[in-house]
């Protein structure tokens, strides 16, 4: 990699999504500076997933960020509540209990002030139409008025360095993620997104196939004519 | 308290200008949770002070949450870089080196997250008018843009049950707001100011009365015609 390379900030939960982005990134040419949240989510095992995802591309420099995990005390993926199983109407748009209290806004904002620390223009994420239908901040409009918002907040924004909220999955749904990523060698058997994983007994994880999260990728790999090869 | 009482959420440091805010906000009749931050700052004092000032104060909820210091790199205000001393021109309308990276855009994003999981809708937050000239994340049309951003971002500003960030010394000077807090009752003699405190054989702390920070607080009393009982 070219030392002068762009740096770019990539929020990386070491889900489908997000892994999708940081390959797109790398494919664009950034030099990567990858961010993984420790907030408390049932599924922590996908933090395990994106340390493996990191290790198979080297310059990455990957943080991991221990959020209390007080903040997200109303959300079913932080263990208050039940994950809901079997949804027939996933793509209903209204906010599922899975949402968690303004994570994308938190995220996002740390995001920026690891940015601006590090003289970084460029942040992705890896919000998409399909989580659009459910949570307010993987939308559009949210994302527009963030990234003003961050403008207006910091030293760069203010001094004309514009900080970029980069969305590349914005307008694509999971089937068109996973062929988009395809051509980019993402290795989605690494990738987590099982909300509520089962442990068997030899302590390891698989995922429940029945929340929403597991659903929408079973039917992503399906319409896409691709085989996840996750569950072999 | 009344049980009924609306909650609100304090951002809350130890310093003069929060300290007149949680005052103002327990005046109101609000039921308060504050939120403190550990951010690595060299200050660091000020977060027992903070604890102090609660202690004085039935029924208040006091978290007090931790963030990654890595975040903050590149501020003399977690040690990267001099504090500057005995400056000249604190008031004129440019950022200072001790501006720390995204600092009130992940605290107020922070407090919404937990706002939200609280069911409060009521945050306040000490930016002024002093604070305005130097700091971006401390003006009006950064916390406007940032309300807006809120209630995009969560459930209940999508369903109608508003997010507000209230500021009540934004119109307000040092004296100005040492005169209002001294109405309130607010006990200036706990709070801390200074950035870049000095440490004596005996482990006590004395504020150095040469950073940004004492010398607005310095002139404010004096402007307001009160001693500041700190020094004493």
């Amino acid at each position: 990699m070219a030392r002068n390379n762009p740096k770019a900030v990539v929020i990386f939960s070491g889900g489908l999504d997000s892994t999708t982005v940081l390959y797109h990134a790398i494919n664009q040419g950034y030099a990567i500076h990858a961010l993984t949240f420790d907030y408390g989510q049932k599924h922590k095992i996908e933090i395990d997933h994106a340390r493996e995802i990191i290790s198979l591309n080297r310059n990455i420099i990957h943080t991991i960020i221990q959020l209390n995990t007080k903040l997200f005390l109303s959300s079913a993926l932080t263990g208050h509540g039940t994950i809901p199983k079997n949804r027939q109407n996933i793509n209903e748009y209204n906010i599922p209990v899975t949402y968690v209290p303004a994570r994308n806004l938190i995220f996002l904002s740390i995001a920026v002030g690891y940015a601006e620390s590090h003289n970084i223009n460029d942040i992705f994420i890896g919000v998409n139409s399909q989580d659009y239908s459910g949570y307010p901040d993987c939308r559009d409009d949210f994302i527009s008025s963030f990234e003003k918002t961050a403008n207006l907040a910091t030293k760069s924004g203010r001094e004309g360095s514009t900080i970029n909220i980069k969305t590349p999955l914005s307008k694509l749904d999971k089937k068109d993620i996973i062929i988009f990523g395809k051509n980019l060698g993402v290795p989605y058997n690494l990738t987590w997104s099982c909300y509520d994983p089962i442990v068997d007994n030899r302590g390891i994880y698989h995922p429940c196939m029945d929340c929403d999260s597991c659903i929408l990728r079973e039917n992503g790999f399906n319409n896409a004519g691709i085989t996840d090869t996750i569950h072999v």
